[in-house]
């Protein structure tokens, strides 16, 4: 009898484990092709239309190939007769863009067959999940608008400091026109070169103006000086020198030598995460030249806020907080942001306010471009309404 | 006698090798410093004042790791105890810039410590040599150009292609002004980002302008379609599709989309090894456009080449022709160019003729981007002149 229950209980936990295991494996199908991130010529990594991640890494004589990519512990990788190694992840990736790199016995390295993208304070491999939403930031047959590269003068740190400058398609044909112009900013370990490369910010602004869904505008994107400080020392992080960079020697720059609309009422920041953090703080200490707000994943503007900045409710024109639906469902798991408590009850406060206050929430994204990408999508055609 | 005369020959060749080991080990200076081009924050790779360089990759459960520079077979790294891999080139490195990559295991991969630069058709890890010269293309505090992205459209490779424009730092300043044009191809491997990436464009241009030593003018770099070939298979090579996107849509939409001065003395083509080889083929068959052409490490034009071109002597204003001068050794070695026979005797033979033709010879560098800054440095001066 106890060896009967042994081998009933011992059925038991074998069917648990054998539905589990099903559960986890569904059938992947075989409709792999090269992400749109890959070096030319390379077919792998590839992605399939559920949003399965596949990698195959030539290392005849390495010991493991792991992939941070696919959960807890990444994507262990299996050395193949030939000698590559590859691997899938157990489950879909989120829709657009993520960061990944390797670790080849024991070290990190990224994947020779992507295209590297500045996150986490390095170069880092980077993979495309086709979206279904990705024709608003797809290449098409429109006009373009440019990115232009600047070097700009800073006296305060002592170089020439490199910035991105988007100019909108007609930006060019009427040399009298002038714009309003959009501070854009990266998040932490990011640089200025995330919000064109993975953030395709110009040709979101491209496609949103073939079908005059947003005013053109400039967007400027620098360095937000956020890579010195580790991630949980965030609160120590002095905002001092990047706003003097940014409102002492930048703005004054791209307004002498872009035919900008240099009046508060045509000037915008809004940033990512770290970005965010760094947008709320600048505006709201300079409302005299900023009028509206942008914080993407990167807290809320509070009634408290409010309170304490005279002049807000009259000088701004928006507050426009975005978030991933992820991020929110963390929340509600016990996560918190790192800055001003819930982001939704806020943006209805300050509706409720009389404040022109937008909340968005990118659906199934998490803490990743995909959710920004979206979020510029819909402040775009927000900004600077007459 | 017998076995003190072996022990004599023993003691020669001893001697001998014990001598050639100190020659081609002589005293390394411990004064390495990071490369100017190492990711931010990052130690490695370093080099010293003699030109050595020294990697450091931590991999701790690796076989093997060997860096591609430093010499054939490249530079062998050894594990520390720390678990990293450590090794110093065996010998001094040429002045400038440099490709190079890791072989982890049996596999290839790029150094985390550095940043990468697109060549050999792929995104390869590089290093910079500090060259006595590096002040022309030094970052200063003068006023700097733009770097400016454009997309323009192809039909007749039915996308939209990326270009990089440099426009001089007082392009934006007098909206009424015209500019020359360069056009300025990169090499087989390389694409659309390598003169101003690796090759620091922008910065010489700047420098020289800063100084009045040249004209200021634009410079148009876009993708020469190289890279599917084979180097193997440059004779087969059909210049057909690129001259069709470069003289067809890029030129005519430059002219229409920058304040350019679009007649053909107002035009250059130049373009380093394979962009040498394309400059001379499209610029020979478009007289009518290009007024002065540049071959940097990318053939000549032979008497031969003139006599075949009508019109070549009266409507070429300039033939400026480059090497590094290790290439011009390499070919007295028994090494040959690819097309035109000796370029010092064509380049003489055309000034006897009576055509505007420099010769130009970098000092002690090869077939790299030393040899194309320096060789940018001396052509710019020389075009556009009233």
């Amino acid at each position: 009898m106890k060896r009967n229950l042994t081998t009933l209980v011992l059925l038991l936990i074998l069917s648990g484990s054998l539905s589990l295991v099903q559960a986890s494996q569904p059938t992947v199908t075989e409709d792999f092709k090269p992400s749109t991130l890959n070096q030319p010529g390379q077919e792998y990594p590839q992605v399939n239309s559920q949003g399965y991640a596949r990698f195959r890494i030539v290392a005849p004589q390495a010991q493991s190939v792991t992939v941070s990519l696919g959960g807890r512990g990444g994507t262990p990788l299996t050395k193949s007769e030939d000698g590559s190694w590859v691997g899938t992840t157990a489950g879909p990736q989120d829709e657009g863009f993520h960061y990944y790199h390797l670790t080849i016995d024991g070290g990190t390295f990224n994947d020779p067959g992507t295209l590297n993208f500045y996150g986490s304070t390095r170069w880092e491999s980077g993979i495309e999940i086709p979206a279904h939403d990705q024709d608003f930031y797809a290449l098409k047959d429109v006009p373009h608008g440019r990115v232009q590269q600047i070097l700009f003068p800073s006296k305060s740190t002592n170089t020439s400091r490199r910035a991105f400058v988007y100019t909108p398609p007609d930006y060019d044909k009427d040399m009298t026109k002038r714009y309003p112009v959009l501070y854009l900013q990266h998040g932490w370990g990011e640089d200025e070169t995330a919000w064109h490369n993975q953030g395709c910010a110009n040709l979101i602004m491209d496609n949103l103006i073939a079908e005059a869904k947003t005013r053109p505008f400039l967007i400027v994107m620098t360095y937000g000086m956020t890579n010195n400080v580790r991630i949980g020392g965030l609160r120590n992080f002095d905002i001092g020198p990047f706003q003097t960079v940014l409102v002492d020697e930048l703005i004054p720059y791209i307004d002498a030598n872009f035919r900008t609309l240099s009046d508060q009422p045509n000037r915008a920041m809004a940033g990512l995460s770290m970005g965010g953090m760094e947008t709320r703080t600048i505006t709201l200490k300079n409302l005299d030249k900023f009028s509206h707000i942008g914080l993407l994943s990167g807290g809320s503007i509070s009634p408290e806020d409010v309170n304490n900045t005279p002049g807000l409710k009259e000088k701004v024109k928006l507050v426009f907080v975005s978030y991933g639906s992820r991020e929110l469902e963390n929340r509600r798991g016990g996560g918190r942001g790192p800055f001003g408590g819930d982001p939704r009850v806020n943006a209805e406060a300050l509706k409720q306010a009389g404040i022109n206050s937008v909340f968005y929430v990118s659906p199934d994204t998490a803490h990743e471009f995909q959710s920004w990408r979206r979020s510029l999508h819909e402040l775009a055609p927000l900004l600077f309404k007459d």
